[in-house]
């Protein structure tokens, strides 16, 4: 079994710096298995590159080594690292990409400063990915340990979503991605929603929209209709049934959603 | 030699969706070679992954196993469903997915109804690609068997394309996919052109324009000229020499094509 | 270790093309490793498929097959061939897409005539991606040599970048690519510039924008101001650190960029 290594940036597939990057990679781990995860992370979107990643990595074997380039501060001093999470490995730049993790998960870090482990020649200042990040990254598939690579970094950039209210009339949240289907996805985690709502009769509102409960899924309610549910990244959700909710609620990314108690 | 998954569906790259699918995937089946067909399909476009997969699935080697997930019912009760159709698997929801094989070839069905094979924990109920059709996929690819999956059925939801008409003036028919190159591709086959037409004079009417004749390709008309001729799927286009038909003619999926004998 | 196949197109992935590519190899290559490069390369822009293959191809390791489709002749009587160039092998129509080789790299051409190693039923003639350069694209990859695949070539069709000017009031260039972050990158390349301008001082007129000096990368310059510098492909860029430099120009591609050397 070959060891996997999960590619995800805000590249775009019309450029050549993907292929480059996967390139660099076999020439250092020949029978590494290369898995894209997405290069259509809007660029330099940072808290969107730090969702997905944390909604699929997680889900991947043991050792597996996930290469992450959402880098806008690329020739800024900004550090290279790498994080080991459980038994993930991460290769990014230090600039709130992994922020995600930090608060769900024990992590060890390194700055990735050990030069010998970067590609050799024709190092760039502008594309850490190829020169940097990816044969980093090939080389910890390989096994070479994070003692080698670098050296122990505390003090990371961690951005935070805003933390949802909970109060007595109830929970504020916010949309913090929409999805292709047009999905809401807001930053109120099911235990959350477990905490202070429960089963207790609501109104939620959101855009110019209210809805009365929560369902469990769009086939409770009819085509065309919203319905809020907890989804399968185990935060609430808006959706609507064969319909794109972002479009026909007109909700952006950011948009407040309250979740009303009734008395 | 690995055996092969193809991933198809309407899923994009910008989010986590497609990602973790093959995670879940790798974790069951760590040997498979994932290969994408496509996650660019239209969201929620049934027949236009009915399209895609058709003309993809059966240029496979033998054992290839084809998840599809194009699936608007999902919340909804519609089956998880697997067939089984010459040498090739099919993994999707019964949603009519599968509609453009049941004519043109034999197939056994069965209703993915055993959970012993879907994912164990954190199923969710929109998400049925990462919680249902990959687990199911992967362990059909290591050879787990129909029977072990579910149970046999029989009736399956099946969308039909309009279907051409052919009289004693000639053929009508309709544009079921426009490719990216706008090329207009028609629910005329060569077989039936071959009945009704041949080598008879026609004249062919499609949006605004009128071509006189079926050419065999594109070198046989000039460089902005339009182009009838049987396309790489079998089917009568209509394309463009070095241009984009679908602009250049103002023709949309759906619109009417006349090929009308000259007497 | 596998073979390496990558594949550079401008087909898209919303069809069945990309995918139907892949089944006709791995039915012939059975263990070879597709590597995409890119399927966004724009509809039939030939310059910009060399310009992603060119920048990608030769960091892959020796004995890599490039398949490289972007052929808006087809189905004219233009050439399949295929080259060698140092260690990478590369198939694709004769039509220019490998004319950024051509001046910087020794290579050896074949036209691709012998039918044999074509795909052998469904021959369409619009569709050379799945039935002549996938098929010749496997069979290299398996050790098929080009005395078999077909006969040697001389005369490829060979389309050349506007020369950039250089005389004693300093440099002038064009914009080749503009890539998904804006970066303006030029046909000015880092040896010419070595050459002419070194550290001398200059001024740099791009679009209605002037800069006074070539820095070594965006950190040299503020958030959101204009940089010139060396890119990681070798050639003169203008980027704006954290922002959209062909956006915020308003510069195309095929803009002019003017070095003008200050006495």
């Amino acid at each position: 079994m070959s060891q996997i290594i999960t590619l995800t940036s805000d590249f775009g597939l019309q450029d050549h710096y993907v292929g480059a990057m996967k390139a660099v990679i076999l020439g250092i781990a020949p029978n590494a298995r290369l898995i894209d995860i997405s290069h259509d992370i809007p660029p330099q979107d940072i808290m969107a590159g730090a969702w997905v990643v944390r909604n699929a990595a997680f889900l991947f074997p043991p050792g597996t080594v996930h290469l992450v380039v959402v880098d806008p501060g690329v020739g800024t001093p900004r550090h290279p690292i790498a994080l080991k999470v459980g038994d993930q490995y991460f290769v990014g730049p230090d600039n709130g990409i992994f922020s995600l993790f930090f608060d769900e998960f024990e992590y060890e870090a390194v700055k990735i400063n050990n030069k010998d482990y970067w590609r050799q020649e024709g190092l760039s200042k502008t594309f850490h990915g190829r020169d940097v990040f990816a044969p980093v990254t090939a080389h910890l598939s390989n096994g070479v340990s994070f003692d080698e690579i670098g050296e122990p970094i505390e003090e990371l950039v961690t951005y935070h979503w805003a933390v949802p209210i909970a109060d007595k009339d109830g929970l504020q949240g916010w949309v913090v991605h929409i999805d292709r289907f047009g999905n809401l996805i807001t930053n109120i985690s099911e235990q959350l929603f477990e905490e202070h709502i429960k089963k207790k009769d609501v109104k939620i509102y959101v855009g110019n929209t209210m809805l009365k409960k929560i369902v469990s899924t769009f086939g409770d309610v009819e085509e065309g209709e919203p319905a809020a549910f907890i989804g399968s990244s185990g935060m609430l959700e808006i959706g609507i049934n064969k319909g794109n909710a972002g479009q026909m609620l007109s909700v952006d990314k950011g948009a407040q959603i309250s979740i009303v108690l009734q008395k």
